[in-house]
């Protein structure tokens, strides 16, 4: 199961009805932020979640909406006695951006690694899960992220029997592990039927619609995208900035069928996102114009 | 008339319900801001007052909670227009701290002058009224604030008639400038009265009491203080960490004699300030436990 939590979802400025753009997942124990604008700290405070176990934070740009919250951030986690290392992934140049940033938040109680993706396309893989960066299309070098874990086959008893292997390597099977007893080997997929569907999350603002959004929105049992504006007549100052209207954001999960969409990273000037809302789900019929707070819990078909 | 806002009350870390320790003062249309946590950009636009007339940012010290909004409002400011030049005060190291936070504001519309104090008290003289900075005692350098505003003496017509002077001069006389004429001197004292008493606000937080900030809130209209703690079990805490109790703060209001004081800077773990009120108010009877928002208008006497 994975908790998700959108903690926000304004763009440009916090607002005192509205909290910037950030996302948080919780996944076995581990936790992963997705940008930490101005507030998101206090935004997570009100969800009633932890910073302690924030393990991973993605930094989608370097623009001040999606990272100015980091400095207090990584002090609250440091008073929420965090020791556990922390992993930063963002684009080039973040080491340098975080060093500049710690000049108020010079001592922690716990270790920062700054990962840079150096590809347009790039996997890092975690105990379990991985987080999938893809390059989009804004006027800085911009990444969305996917999340993703994978699920392992059936175990199929019937098999394991049939092929008269050991009941003690049964379990280690299960695990992945290959064993040799006898001369004999044995391997998972001797036990294991077919890989079942994983789950996965697809994250992104700030950017033009690409290809790269729709392909690595396949698949996804949740898509949160950027609806900036919904005025029609602002779909020129979309295309100013490198930003994305409601409209073509639902254009996309029409095209890569997500099981659901949920719109974020309003402008200060869209008041009343639900405004749009009808015309967003004519377009792609499982939308929700997000709130901050707005969580769920992705969880396997079965389970 | 002074306008002054509290828009936080906050210490250590931004509350859902309590935005962190910041003042703004407007006065004949400029507008200077003490400290800017995360989050006071927010606070700002809660009140409603704009970003934009903010002329004089003075920043107390260079912990995160009173400076990590400062890239977030420098870009707030520039989105409202701001093109007029910002200056901003506070202790030696302020150039390279905001160099360093404007990573993620690096392009504005306006120009930054830092003014680094250097001595143990420094005035800083603006049009109409002086800032003064006065170090205090903190864990690191640290500066309290009195913003004041003096007040010359009544026009005496009587005394301008005495001294036969020309009428066309008893307005620029009352302006302050000197006047000659057929080989006559004439200087504003001739038609002034002695200066009656001005405006004084002063604003410190983040120390342990000390003979500067009583000998600085001496005079004050305001006098606003912190009260980091409430609980006479955490005076120890207080003096560990370099904080002042709310009974410290009421004392330092006794020996001063300010019209009023406020107390802000509460640590998260008081709940409800106001639960020391009577304590406060038993040392120092104008006193006031300060919630998020409250301002007030500064008057001369017979205004």
């Amino acid at each position: 199961m994975i908790d998700v939590c959108l903690l926000g979802t304004g763009g440009m400025m916090p607002l005192p009805y509205r909290w910037l753009t950030s996302l948080m997942v919780r996944y076995r124990g581990t936790g992963i932020l997705i940008d930490c604008g101005e507030g998101t700290q206090v935004a997570l405070r009100k969800k009633g979640w932890s910073p302690k176990p924030i393990d991973i934070i993605c930094i989608t740009h370097f623009h001040a909406d999606h990272i100015s919250g980091l400095p207090g951030m990584l002090l609250t986690m440091g008073n929420a006695e965090k020791t556990s290392p922390l992993t930063i992934i963002g684009p080039k140049g973040l080491e340098k951006v975080v060093r500049s940033l710690r000049v108020i938040a010079p001592e922690l109680p716990f270790t920062i690694k700054c990962v840079e993706i150096e590809e347009n396309e790039q996997s890092f893989c975690f105990d379990g899960f991985k987080i999938n960066a893809f390059k989009v299309n804004h006027n800085v070098t911009c990444y969305g992220y996917s999340f993703s874990v994978d699920r392992a086959g059936k175990f199929e008893k019937e098999k394991a029997e049939a092929l008269n292997i050991p009941l003690k390597f049964w379990s280690r099977l299960q695990k992945g592990e290959t064993l040799t007893e006898d001369e004999k080997t044995y391997t998972p997929d001797m036990v294991m039927g077919p890989p079942r569907k994983g789950l996965k999350l697809t994250y992104c603002t700030d950017t033009r619609p690409t290809a790269g959004i729709e392909e690595n929105a396949k698949d996804s049992d949740l898509l949160i995208l950027e609806g900036m504006y919904g005025d029609k007549e602002d779909e020129q100052k979309a295309r100013g900035y490198k930003h994305m209207t409601m409209a073509e954001a639902a254009a996309i999960a029409k095209k890569a069928e997500p099981k659901e969409l949920w719109l974020t990273h309003y402008s200060p000037s869209v008041n009343r996102p639900e405004e749009f809302g009808d015309m967003v789900r004519g377009i792609f019929k499982n939308s929700v114009m997000a709130k901050d707070g707005r969580s769920t819990e992705l969880r396997f078909a079965d389970e």
